[in-house]
């Protein structure tokens, strides 16, 4: 089959992959639309020694597995886990201690004519969800994650730094609750696409001012500006994975008894649900869409400054 | 009045300094015994500019305010609030934006006769507390912290990173608890005190093991220690002020989803009545004292690799 490959921090296009057999308890999928999420562009960076095939945002079809998913159109949580360890036994399965993860840890991923997830991670698309809003099932859970960490109260000053894909989608999921929301965002364009949806975006804020700050920027300018917007005793949710280590400044960590929670990956069901409802509106945020076979072209596009989410379309529905 | 004088880095014993008039609200204490906190040895290397007398840990004798308090042996809290500004409105009055801190931010401190406070900020020694064990009030209040900010639940797996004087008190505060408590204790003197009281005291521990872990060491060291030993979805209680940033690997933090507390002032409550009961006992951990004339011996001693706590004697009862 046709596929992405990654290694030793170089992307080229392999035809010359086996379309993979499912084991036990798992189910192949042949992949429609991937998306190219921060996360791929960080293991290309080096983020993670990462060898195989990356994409881990991705719509299917079943094309081997149990009959309910036959040919059933899917969406997949990515960490697969051994049902056995500590994490899983305590119910955290996402940080289950032998986890693959879908093109991220042992496990080949979405930019690829087919491939593999266990049963219990797919999720099946509401008929009334397209092939491109379903690609961002997967972002918008990592969004809604941070409701699942920490209780938003009614007016809370709450401010998320970044108006990227990532930023955009925690913006949307965010103005569902009651909360007082204000977005950082830099770029007009993006500034325009949260206005449009009543969403506040503004270039710089007070410090001291917020009661909750979600950083999804990804760099330390973008922490600090999330850290000195908080008030005493406030909540900064890490949204981004970032290379290396972050210099923090933990004397007003302590001193502003200030909570940092990291946040990752999170619940599929009302992820999907926002999107059969619009609650949550993705289209707009898609910037480009290539072939599989351009998907160099693809990646190259999605580093440009600026852009959005960049679609690879493997295959038509 | 005599006193310990803090500029630019250098600590100098004067004499020359007057008697302190209370403004209105506040309350001149005669000062009877001071600890050495390591928040001291920090102002010393620079931490934070300030200039002044130090000193923050106290017990005294009112000699000027109101006729309840006059004649009592007191303990202070050290924030001295505004209560207008948005962090009072919201009780979070150890926040206050204007706040003084009592030898610390723009408020003379305890190694000195006398010193002021507002009336609102002393709380009376109970009679069965002696006044050396009650100079460790205020470091068991931030112990304490830690029980406002967090819920410890039974049996959860809890490190304290640090074998310190806040280091033990705040194992001898979570022993009361019914957590699984295992502090990180490299010293054979300061194992041997946490032994005595039946708490587990361990050189090395294993990675992913613990539900929380209370840093309280103030180095990098012991930070990375405690993070690492924290299993995905941990609580890190950071208790300790350091000068500078600290590298911090925020992947880690993310990708486990980690959650960060600072910790700083407690309630003072609480302590007096564990020293009243004897549940925390203090006094093994007193090192060294010195009268206030020897202040500067005493900073010395403090200073030194392994050293407990040392109290200035200002006066006797």
């Amino acid at each position: 089959m046709r596929a992405l490959w990654l290694e030793e921090q170089q992307l080229r296009l392999r035809e010359d992959l086996e379309i993979p057999e499912p084991p036990s308890g798992e189910v192949r999928v042949r992949v429609l639309r991937a998306g190219i999420c921060n996360t791929d562009l960080e293991l290309l960076r080096g983020y993670y020694p990462y060898a195989g095939i990356p994409g881990h945002e991705f719509v299917g079809v079943v094309d081997a597995g149990p009959s309910r998913l036959l040919g059933q159109r899917v969406v997949g949580e990515i960490n697969a886990a051994c049902s056995a360890c500590a994490a899983c036994r305590a119910e955290r399965r996402t940080h289950c201690e032998k986890r693959t993860v879908l093109g991220i840890v042992g496990r080949n991923g979405a930019f690829a004519e087919y491939l593999l997830l266990p049963e219990e991670n797919l999720h099946v698309v509401p008929e009334e969800v397209g092939t491109d809003a379903a690609t961002f099932t997967e972002p918008l859970a990592a969004a809604l994650e941070i409701q699942e960490q920490i209780t938003i109260d009614a007016n809370e000053r709450v401010l998320v730094v970044g108006d990227g894909k990532l930023g955009q989608l925690i913006a949307q999921t965010l103005a569902l609750t009651s909360c007082d929301l204000t977005v950082v965002a830099r770029h007009p364009r993006k500034a325009k696409l949260l206005l449009r949806r009543g969403i506040r975006a503004l270039q710089a804020v007070e410090p001291g001012s917020f009661d909750i700050a979600v950083e999804c920027t990804g760099n330390p300018e973008g922490f600090t500006l999330a850290q000195r917007a908080l008030r005493a005793r406030g909540t900064l949710v890490m949204k981004s994975t970032y290379a290396g280590s972050l210099p923090v400044d933990v004397a007003a960590v302590v001193v502003n008894e200030l909570t940092l929670v990291g946040s990752r990956c999170g619940p599929f069901v009302p992820a999907l649900r926002l999107l059969a409802t619009r609650e949550v509106e993705v289209e707009p945020l898609i910037d480009a869409r290539y072939a599989l076979t351009d998907a160099l072209a693809a990646f190259a596009h999605a580093q440009r400054r600026g852009v959005l989410k960049v679609l690879v379309d493997v295959a038509d529905p």
